[in-house]
C-alpha cells in the first residue's frame, strides 16, 4: 500500500504539534500495516506536546506521535501468522527485544532493551501505523473502537491493581487520572470491599465515584491519611495503587497503608522520593511494587475478558470523541484536567 | 448461668433426631456461652441425621448436634480477652490443637487433632451453646442473624473460589448445593469473566442463576465437557471448583480445566476415584487443591467484608425460615434438594 | 552446508533402530545448524527404539530420533538474532506456537500445539541437526559438552523440584531414573533438610545415595510410607515428586505426603490411577501439580546457573559415554536399568 | 520456685549495665520458668546498653534486658500444654496480642500491638527467665545450647533471605553484621548462584567468606554497584539482602538490584532515605520488602531444620564465648565489630 495520508507530528523541539500530509508507511518484515479507527491520548503524549525535559532527552522530532489505538488489519508481511488482512487489532506498545533474562523468562515488561511505539518509532495519531505483528492484540468484533484504543493504559491499570490479591480488600487509588479512574473500576470489578479515590481536582472526583469509588477525597479539603484510617477502623488500607507522582501524596501512601499491605507504584515522580524506611516499610512488613508497562499479553488477556464480561464499563470514562482535527481541543483539556479519555478520529 | 433448653438431639444410632429439654451447657475455662439467634442446618448434619456410614464412625449419641449459627455472647470465663457479654458472634467450628507443624505454620485448617463442634462436642441446634472463647467471630451489629450463621459454609466457598486467582478468569462450578451456590456468587464478586454451573436439579440451577451464573448446564441434559469447552474457545475453563463428590462429575471436571488450569476440590468422594493422570493432570499441567475448613480467620475476614461490601448478596440463598420445632421440615427439605439455606430459630 | 552424515535412524514400525548416512540438514528460515558434539539418550528415545503403545500412536519411520544435545553453531538463517556461527549451544525440545492462550501468557510448556524436536522433527542422534534459532540456549564455553547435553532433562527435574518451595523442607523422589537422580540433587542443592529416595533398582539406590539423597529406600523391602513417616516425627514429607508412574508408588506418595504437602507429578501412567481423593487430597489441603516440560527458559536460567555455580554435581550421574556407532550397548544398559545418563558422541 | 538470681541490669538512664542479685522472676498464668544455658548479645541490646536515642525512648530502667537464649524449663503454669519441665526450649521474642486484623490472619510479625522480651518486659541476661509457654519452641536434644540461642536472630536471616526465591540467583548482602552473616550462609544453603556480601569492616568480611559468600566486596575500597554489574553480566543482582541501615549503601542496593528483583530490607534506618522511585523501583519492577521479626513458627521451622540438616554451619559464627560475668568484654567487642556473635554463659 503507498500513498498519503493525515498525521498529527510532532514537528520541532518545543511546544505544539502539526497536522500535516505525510506517507503511509511502508511495513517491513514482520510489521504489519493498520488503518487507524480510533486512538487515545496518554499522559505520554502531553508531555511530548508540551516538550518538558523528559521529551527533549527522548523523542527526536519531526515524527508521528501517539500509541493507544484499535484499527484494522489491511496489510500483513509475508511471515505474518497471528493476524491476517481485515483483523480487527490494538497493540501492546512496548516493542522487546526477545534476549535479555528479563525477556527469557517471560518479563518482557521489564525488558531493558525496550523501545516504545510513537516513542522511539513512528505512532498512531495519523490514518495508518505500521507496527510489528507480534504487537498485536486481536479485538472481539463486538468491541466499540473507542473502548477498543483505551486498552493499552487500561492495562496498566490492571497491571498495578491486581499485581497481588484485592478481592475483600481496602483499595487507595492516590491520583485519579485516566488510569488512576480505571483502577478504581479495575478494583471494584476485582470483589475489593472499599475503593478510596484521593486527588485535587473535584471533576475527576465525580468521575471516580462514577467508576465505583466507595469514598472520594479532595487530599486538600480532607487529610488522605485520617479518612484511610477512619475507613479501616484505624488499620490503614491494604493496598495503594499510586498514581499521582507527587512526594507529598506518595508518602502519604505510605502512612495510610496497613501492616502487611502492599503499595504498587505506576507513577513516576520526576524527583527524588524521601520515605521513612524504618517506619513505614520496615516495620509495618509492606510490599511495594514498582509497576512498568503490562505483563505481555498476560494483562491483555485480564482486560480483554474484564470488558467482554462487563465487569467494567469504561464508557462513561472517555468524555471526549474527536476528529483527529480537533487535536488541540484534546491536548487543551488534558492539560486542563478536565477529561477522562480523549478519543480522536484519523480517518472518519 | 443454669438451667434447661431446647435442643435438637441426635437420640440414637439410627436416623432422625429429637427436640428435648437438656442442662444447658456450663462453661469450662476458655469458654464462652452463646444464646443462639439463628442457626443454619449443613450437609454434614444431614448425614448425620439420616444416620449414614461416615456418622456411625464418628459421632457419639446421644448429644446436642448442629454447628452454624449467630448469637449473642452470655457469660464468659475469666480469661476471656477477645469479646464480652453482650457481643454478637458467629463461630469458626473446627477447634485446633496449637502444636502440630500445621497449627505453629499458620495452616490450622490441616490440624491433624481438629474437633469438631457438633460432630466431636455438642453443638449448637439448640438455645445456647457453649464454644472456645477463640473459635469466636465478632459480627457487625448490622448484619442479619440468618447471614451471620451461613459465614461459616460460605467460608468454605471463599476459601475453595479465592484459593488463587479469578479475576478475569473463567470459573466452573461442578454441584450446586448450598456451598457450590455460594461459590458462583463469590466468583461473581472476585471478577470472573464468566461462572458456569452444573447440576442434576433444575431447582438448584435456577439458584446458580440468581447468584449470578453466567451459564447454567443440567449435566445429564447437556455434556459438562462439551459446554465448557464452546464457552471457552475449545481451550476449557481456567478454574473448576468441584463440590458434587461424583466421580463422574469430578472426571469431567479434569477434562474441561484449560491447560495450566486449576481444579479446587472441596467434595468429599465416598469412593476412590479413577483420573487420567497422564492426559488430564500432567500433560495439561494442571494445578489441584485439596480444600478443607476456612483458613482462620483469613478466610472469615474475607466472608465478612465481601458480605459488609455487599460484594455478595446472600439473602436470595436463605430459602427458608423455621422455627427449632419445624426440623422435621427441614431435613426433608434438605434430603430433597429442594432449597438453598434452611436456617432454624431456637429461642423465636 | 551440504552433504552426507552419520544418523541414528529409527527405520521402521517396530524395535530398534539403524546407523545410516542420510543428508545433512538444509535449514529452512528461522533455523540453525548445530554439529552435535554430545547427544544423551532419554527414556521417550527408549519407548521409540523399543517400539511401545506411545510410539506406534506417534512417530512416523524412518526419522532421525534423539532430542538432548550439545554442539557448535555451524550455519544461521539470515534473520537470526540470538546466536551465531561457533556458538556453544543446547536446546529446548518443545517448539510452541505462540498464539495460543498458554504460549501469550508466558506458559509456553503448556501449549496446545507442542511440537517435539525428534519426536514430531528430525532429531539429534547425528552428525548435524537443524533446529528453529529461538529454541537455543547459548551455553558458558566452560562447560563440558556431556553436561551440557543433559541440561534439557535436568530442566525436567528442576521444573518439577522447584516448583514450589523446597529450602528446609523433606522432599520424597519417587523413582529414581536420571531425572529423579537429577531432582535429588536438585533438591539437596536447593536446602531441603531431607531427600528421601525411593525405587526397587540397588544400582539406581546407590547412584541417588551419591547425588545427595539422605536416605534411600527400596520399596520392596521396606514400607515406603512407614519409613517416610519415621523419618518425619510422623507428619509426613513436605514435598513429594513423582517420577516413577506406577500406582502403586503414586498412591504411596499420597499415603506419604503431610498435611498441606505438594505432590508434583513429571511422571506419565500409561494407565488411569485411582486415588483416595477425600483422605489423601481433600482432608490433607494437598497440592497437586502436573509437571510436564520445562518453563521456557527461567527453567533453563535455574538449570545452567546451578551448574555454573557448582550447586549440583552432575558428572557421576552420567555413567557411560560411547560413540554413537555404539548406541545398542547404550539402549541395552538403559532398558536393563544399569546406568545414569548415556552420553553419545557422533563427530568422535 | 523462689530465691535470688544473677542478672544484667539496665540500672539506669544513661550508658552500661550492672550485675546485680536480682530475685528468680515468679510466673503468673500461661508463663513457664527457664533456667538460661546460653545467651546472645544482639544489635538490640547494645542499643540499650549504649544508651541511644530509640532506647531512652522505649526502654524503662531499671529492668533485667537481653532476649536471645537457649535453657530448660524448670517450672511451667498450670495451663501448660505444650511444655513441660526439663524441656530443651528457645523463645520467640515477640509477644503478640492475638486480636489484630494481622494476628487473626497469621500475620503475628506484624501485630501492632508487639511486646518484646528484654525490651518491654524482663529479659534474659540472667540465671533464670519467665517467657509466656506460647513463645516458646522446643529445641533438639542435640542441639548445643550457643546455637541454639542464636536461632532467634538467624530467623531475622531466614525470613529476610527466604521471602521469596533464591534458588539460582545472585544475592548480595549488604551489612555483615551478625545477621548479614547468618544470611550469606542461608542465602548459600538455599541454592543460591553467586552470594556478594558488602561492609566496611575487613574482619567480617573474612567472617562472610567463611559462610560462603563467593564475593566479598569492601564498599570504601571498590564501587559495589560496578562490583555487583561486572559479577551478573550487568543485569544486576537478583536479590538484595539490606542489612546497613546506611543511606548510601540502600541506595547502592537499588542500583545494583535487577529488573524484577527484590529488595528485601530487614535494617533500621535512623533518617528518612532518598530513593529514586523512578528509575530504581518503576522502570525495573523492582520488589521491595519491609522485613520484620520471624513468621512464628514457620520461620523457626525453617531455622531449626536448617540447623538440623547441617544446611547451614553456625559455629564458626560464635567467635566468642564468655561468662555473664564479663559482659564488658562481650559488649566492647560487638561495639568494635570484632566478632560474630558474642554468647554469655549466666549459670556456669
Amino acid at each position: 500500500m503507498s500513498g498519503m495520508m493525515k498525521a498529527l507530528v510532532k514537528h520541532h523541539r518545543g511546544g505544539g504539534a502539526q497536522l500535516k500530509e505525510v506517507p503511509i508507511p511502508v511495513i517491513g518484515e514482520g510489521e504489519v500495516l493498520i488503518k487507524v479507527k480510533a486512538t487515545s491520548i496518554c499522559g505520554t503524549d502531553v508531555h511530548i506536546y508540551n516538550w518538558d525535559d523528559w521529551s527533549a532527552s527522548r523523542v527526536n522530532p519531526p515524527y508521528v506521535f501517539g500509541h493507544e489505538f484499535a484499527g484494522e488489519v489491511v496489510e500483513v508481511s509475508k511471515s505474518a501468522t497471528r493476524v491476517k488482512v481485515g483483523d480487527y487489532v490494538s497493540a501492546e506498545t512496548h516493542i522487546v527485544c526477545h534476549r535479555c533474562p528479563q525477556c527469557l523468562t517471560g518479563q518482557y515488561h521489564i525488558c531493558d532493551n525496550t523501545k516504545i511505539i510513537g516513542v522511539d518509532t513512528q505512532g498512531c495519531f495519523a490514518q495508518y501505523v505500521a507496527v510489528p505483528e507480534e504487537n498485536l492484540w486481536v479485538n472481539p468484533a463486538t468491541l466499540p473502537a473507542d473502548i477498543a484504543s483505551i486498552q493499552e493504559p487500561m492495562g496498566n491499570a490492571v497491571h498495578t491493581v491486581l499485581n497481588g490479591d484485592v478481592t475483600s480488600k481496602s483499595v487507595a487509588v492516590i491520583g485519579c487520572g485516566p488510569i488512576g479512574l480505571m483502577a478504581v473500576a479495575v478494583a471494584k470489578a476485582a470483589g475489593a470491599s472499599q475503593v478510596l479515590a484521593f486527588d485535587l481536582n473535584p471533576y475527576r472526583l465525580q468521575l471516580a465515584k462514577d467508576m465505583g469509588a466507595t469514598t472520594v477525597i479532595h487530599s486538600d479539603e480532607e487529610d488522605p491519611v485520617t479518612v484511610a484510617k477512619q475507613k479501616t477502623n484505624g488499620f490503614g488500607v491494604d493496598v495503594v495503587c499510586e498514581m499521582s507522582g507527587h512526594p507529598l501524596a506518595m508518602d502519604q501512601g505510605f502512612k495510610m497503608v496497613a501492616n502487611g499491605g502492599r503499595v504498587a507504584i505506576l507513577s513516576l515522580p520526576v524527583k527524588p522520593v524521601t520515605l521513612d524506611v524504618t517506619n513505614d516499610i520496615v516495620f509495618k512488613g509492606v510490599y511495594v511494587q514498582g509497576i512498568t508497562g503490562r505483563k505481555m499479553f498476560e494483562t491483555w488477556q485480564q482486560v480483554s475478558r474484564l470488558l467482554e464480561a462487563n465487569q467494567v464499563n469504561m464508557q462513561s470514562l472517555i468524555t471526549h470523541h474527536l476528529p483527529l482535527e480537533e487535536f488541540e481541543q484534546g491536548f487543551a483539556l488534558m492539560n486542563e484536567g478536565m477529561c477522562g479519555k480523549v478519543v480522536l478520529y484519523p480517518n472518519e
